[in-house]
């Protein structure tokens, strides 16, 4: 089962994210990924606040990001986020890290999620966030 | 009331800390002098995660940090961390970051936390803290 | 001699910038401040990456932040930049840090920078940028 | 080629690193497995600040981590390092983050880096680095 729709969210490489090489460091990506997803959720009308509200969290469970060019302070960026697989206990988003202006590639990753509840145990996807991404 | 012992902790300054003017970023001493807080409160005996299970928290309600010279990546830093006041509902934490091995000056700095509970309600200073950190 | 625009940007709290208190740690106010500096530049037509490759650069000096009520993720913040006060070698700027739909006050803070060259010496801000900014 | 020697640094989970997960936020690991390599080069004799005097980088190529088991404020970490491949142009770091006292193990990584020099060609790793780190 596979949501297609690919959302996209642009904000500034900020200051504090840049490191002595000269761009923004590899990690803030993971940050801005995550950021990806909280406007895809949105976007859907979902608040990942109200599910965490509810007892329901996502943890990370795998991560990967391939860097292809750098980013800049003085660069914005586009994040492009999709959801790659949808299943009951598990959701995995894809990404592309774009220059906001010219458009080029800078970095893909992907990101799985694993379904806990308070406990930390592994639980389904509340129906109500299935029924808003559009899993069938 | 006045508590005037000092706790050190070093630790290297890391590359993720730095930014494009080749120093460590300004905001890196707020969470190193945070983890000064940590190791004080840890060689008094006290496990802050233990607190919070209580449902008490130390909320920052104000900052300030002096920058006198600038850490670098290889470099490492030591944090000299005391309690410059401690009230009913709050505890000022004095700072000073120094190169480690040169133990020149690099900032000063100070944080005052305010006790609040579950509810974000100011509270006081349980009684244990109090007993452990030895103010009177 | 001051200069009294105030330039406002905008943007949603990171759920990284959370910490287990479930509010945005502190550190990550003065990363948002930084961030309002930027844009309070860029929209004085001032790019600040541009002034480094002059190799002039703006060294935090002095930092001092008052937090009022927490930000939370699912919320966005809204940082009201300007300039405090500009002298040749020093600029500090002032701070307001507000919830952006409710504009009720989470912070106010003030950060001095000194102008310094590429062998940290403290030097004049460029001719350019005092034009730019608007200081007579 | 490939140097099996494993190194080990152990650090306490800073609370800055927390996320209202009550958790390390997945962003943290990859700062962490990066001091680990920092941490490797030092106990190698290899200070990686001269390196980028020498106009030599090493760029994040490729980055994955899988996530066993949650960090939380109050443990410290454990990150083992070492070379999983060398060769001319790229070295690709392999690492585990431990529980420091229980020895579980949280996540295991990867990180490929590729040398680069300061125009951000790709470029061969120095002959004094390769001999430090021994390989043949």
């Amino acid at each position: 089962m596979t949501a297609n729709e690919v959302f996209e969210t642009t904000f500034p490489v900020r200051y504090a994210e840049t490191d002595q090489m000269g761009i923004a460091h590899h990690a803030s990506y993971v940050v801005w990924m995550e950021e990806g997803r909280s406007q895809y959720m949105r976007a859907k009308g979902i608040a990942y606040e109200e599910i965490e509200r509810e007892g329901r969290f996502l943890a990370v469970a795998d991560l990967g990001v391939r860097y292809v060019a750098p980013a800049r302070y003085g660069d914005a960026v586009t994040v492009r986020t999709w959801i790659g697989e949808l299943r009951s206990r598990t959701v995995t988003f894809g990404y592309e890290v774009l220059h906001a202006t010219s458009r080029s590639l800078l970095a893909t990753g992907q990101v799985k999620l694993v379904w806990i509840d308070r406990g930390g145990r592994v639980t389904k996807m509340p129906d109500w966030v299935r029924l808003a991404i559009g899993g069938g």
